[in-house]
C-alpha cells in the first residue's frame, strides 16, 4: 500500500535509488523491483532460487537483496570473506551456517561470518524468502572443492543436509 | 537550527555479530537483541519510539536497525547527508519523504535520499515497525530550524502531518 496524498516529489537521486515508497504488491514482490536469476554463472549449483535487488545506491555502502527459494529448492553451498546479514521474510526452511543446521521462519535473523560455509533450503510445501544485506564491494563466493566436501561430510547431519 | 554535518562513529562500537540464527521471539522482538531508547539526546523531539540494533559488525559497512513507533507516536523530523533504506516490518502508518506523505504497511520499501526531510508515524490503534539500513560511518541528523519549518509548512498537507 502506498497512497500518495500529495503529488510533488523529492529531488531525484541521479543514478541512485528511487526516492520514497515502493509498495509490496504481493508477498515477496515489489513495485519496480525486477525478479532476476539467482546467479549469472551456470557453474554454481542451486535449485529454484530467484534474486531481487531492493536497494542499491552510490551513497549506500551495502546492497539489500531479497532471495526466494521455492519449495524443495536450495541456494548455492558457498563461502566468502564478506559477511551476510539475513532476515527471513516469508516461509520456512533450514539453513546451514558452518556446521550448524537450524530451522528458520519469517522474522528470524541469521549472521554468516567470513569464510563460513552456508546454504539455505525451503521446506516441502513452502518457500523460503530472505532479505540479505552485504557490502556493495565484496569478494566473489567460493565453491567447495573435493577436500572441502570431504571435510563437511565428516559431520553426518551436514552430509545429509548439503546439496550441490 | 542547522547542525553541522560531521562524520562520526556509530554510537555502539560493533564487536562482531553472533554467528548463526537469532529467532524472532515475538513480533518485533529477537533473541539477544536489546530494546533501546530511540535517541540518546533529549534535544531531538519524538514520541513513543524504540530502537534495536539487529546487525552491526566490523566487517559490515552498514548497520541494520529496527525502529518501532507505538500507536500515535512519531519519529524525529530530520534530515542528513546519509541515505536510509527502509522496509516496513509490521503495522501500518504514514511517512513523509521530502514533501510526499504516503501510507505504508508491512513489506513496503522506503528510500530516503540525502538531505531530505523525513518522519514516520504510526496509525491510531496500530504500531509501525520498520527495518532501516544505514552506513556505519554517517553524519549526524539535522533538525529543522525556523526557516526550514516555515518552508515545510508552505505545503498544507505537510504542515498538518509534521510533529516536533
Amino acid at each position: 500500500m502506498a497512497n500518495h496524498s500529495t503529488t510533488s516529489s523529492p529531488a531525484e537521486t541521479p543514478a541512485g535509488e528511487r526516492p520514497g515508497v515502493r509498495a509490496q504488491t504481493a508477498p515477496g514482490r515489489w513495485d519496480g523491483v525486477a525478479v532476476m536469476p539467482y546467479k549469472q554463472s551456470a557453474e554454481a549449483p542451486f535449485r529454484d532460487v530467484t534474486r531481487q535487488l531492493l536497494f542499491a545506491d552510490p551513497k549506500l555502502a551495502c546492497e539489500w537483496r531479497y532471495f526466494e527459494v521455492e519449495e524443495g529448492g536450495w541456494s548455492t553451498l558457498e563461502r566468502h570473506a564478506h559477511v551476510h546479514a539475513v532476515m527471513i521474510h516469508r516461509g520456512q526452511g533450514q539453513c546451514l551456517v558452518g556446521s550448524v543446521i537450524s530451522d528458520v521462519a519469517a522474522g528470524d535473523l541469521v549472521f554468516i561470518p567470513p569464510l563460513t560455509w552456508h546454504q539455505f533450503r525451503a521446506n516441502r510445501n513452502d518457500c523460503l524468502g530472505f532479505l540479505c544485506v552485504v557490502n556493495a564491494a565484496r569478494d566473489r563466493p567460493q565453491l567447495p572443492g573435493g577436500d572441502d566436501l570431504a571435510e563437511l561430510r565428516r559431520n553426518s547431519a551436514v552430509a545429509e543436509f548439503i546439496r550441490g
